[in-house]
């Protein structure tokens, strides 16, 4: 099994189970196609200790599982009505089976990954990493629901959201795979420090393409985050930077969403562009890029292997998508 | 620690956790007393076969937590505003934060169980124990709720359902302080069927319960479970033993909720009556006493450890509350 038949692996474990009402929405989240990130993150960490793919084949299922329990309870509680291009779980059943769906999902993640072929001592490894990051999940989680109602948000205090929130699942993914593939303490701490910086990154660019995407390319309009009042990194360093006048202007489009949508998106991107704010945003991102490269270049592992990695990083935060 | 300072634990775990909006719910509905069921089954389990029960503590706090769990989950599903005397999560609280805090438990109970001292082949089949209950746990709860909007429901389907939803996690916490405890594979097919048969009665016998209960004595007012017409043993069984006039009282008071509540739990009481629907419970809940005790008969362990298990067994059957 390679990641390339998840689809198939993912249709053959849900198919035809019973009951219909769990199963059914869990088939429908896991052959919804998406980027896969995830399970190419964990080959990606299998890779790069020289583990075997193959065998880590379980340990990316699993993650690309835990990843979508949370997006199908994320969507409940986002009151999203569509995710890649079709009706949410929640919308195209209902919330007590989303809730419920979402919950076995997560069960069946931990049932998954214990499938590795491995030694027990890598399986409890595995176990104890799939667990701290669900802890994690929900505490990112927890703190964007807690920031929506709050005025005042440090870049810090986002930065440690989005570290929960995104860091901690990427990071996972790199780490089961270099637990896999047998990487020693030393490398696995800086699998830990290249992928969190990865994840801030791949966050960040994430906010920055809601502004500023070629939205052609991006596929979705632009200025979603503008539209609910999300407070981005974009919009945090903004309202960091701005001048009493600005953050008037801020403060008053973000009071609501009822404004209409052009005038308040163009406000919005003004400020930011007196603010130098997509210049900002940025540098931060280069910088997490760099903090990652640099915890590469720690790694024992040969020059081409880490070659492929920084590749990946320097892609991600260039990606215009 | 020993599971008299559960409460204790759970305090020290989750006080002054941030974020308190996830941490707090948590830490609510475990400090809220109940009747630790589970954590007993587990040392339970431990001690039959020999085990040390303080290597036992973690996974008695484990289930705990999943058991819990599953019951602020389960609240938001049945819209419930009182979980033992105090408002539940979501009500206190509100549905997000009711998700999340359940979501945050799960994983923490997988996080707990792995804190268990134990060599690592034991920890593996901890975690797969969870797993694996975890998944049945949502099973039983979607057939649950699927069996609301049906009309016919076989007394098998129903079996299945309180297997999956109520048995699958009793026989788990007993089989977890026997994998801890070292039994041999005979042994933990025994638990198995010794668990499933306990599970099976317990929830016949809340059933039974809910109808036939010393109310002064069950601490709740009986015919909860006819007030919203729930699909319990009882009323299966009257269905299926009714003749057409008997079946068409069931239909009627069954049909809705908005019937004077004395005048349908007469009529109901009544039917159960004609068709000794009491007797034939009891008769169902002595079976699976019996089968548990046969299962019970087939274990290596001495006698004196399998009287205290029989003796829990007879007494969860004759309790009358």
């Amino acid at each position: 099994m390679t990641i390339n038949n998840l689809e198939d692996y993912f249709n053959q474990e849900t198919g035809q189970q019973s009951p219909a009402n769990l199963y059914e929405p869990i088939q429908y989240i896991l052959t919804q196609g998406g980027k896969r990130i995830r399970p190419r993150l964990v080959m990606i960490g299998t890779e790069l200790f020289g583990g075997n793919t193959e065998q880590a084949f379980h340990a990316a299922a699993a993650f690309e599982m835990l990843h979508n329990f949370t997006l199908i309870h994320d969507d409940i509680m986002d009151d999203a009505p569509i995710r890649r291009g079709k009706p949410t779980v929640y919308r195209k059943w209902n919330s007590n089976i989303a809730i419920l769906s979402g919950d076995a999902l997560s069960a069946m993640a931990l049932r998954e990954i214990l499938k590795t072929p491995c030694d027990p001592e890598t399986a409890v490894r595995l176990s104890q990493l799939m667990a701290e990051t669900g802890v994690g999940i929900c505490e990112g989680q927890q703190l964007d629901l807690d920031f929506e109602s709050r005025n005042e948000v440090s870049i810090s205090e986002y930065i440690e959201m989005i570290r929960l929130k995104t860091a901690v699942l990427l990071t996972a993914c790199l780490k089961a795979g270099a637990i896999i593939a047998g990487a020693n303490e030393h490398n696995l701490a800086a699998v830990d420090e290249f992928g969190t910086n990865l994840g801030l990154a791949f966050q960040l660019k994430d906010d920055l393409l809601d502004v500023y995407a070629d939205d052609t390319v991006f596929g979705k309009v632009n200025g979603g985050d503008i539209k609910v009042n999300k407070k981005t990194y974009l919009y945090l360093k903004a309202l960091e930077d701005a001048n009493p006048e600005q953050k008037k202007i801020l403060d008053h489009y973000f009071s609501s969403t009822d404004f209409d949508f052009d005038e308040k998106y163009n406000a919005i991107k003004k400020v930011y562009e007196e603010l130098a704010i997509r210049q900002k945003t940025e540098q931060a991102i280069e910088a997490y890029v760099q903090k990652g490269l640099n915890a590469l270049q720690t790694m024992d592992v040969d020059a081409q292997r880490k070659a492929e990695l920084s590749t990946l990083i320097t892609d991600m935060s260039n990606r215009n998508k």
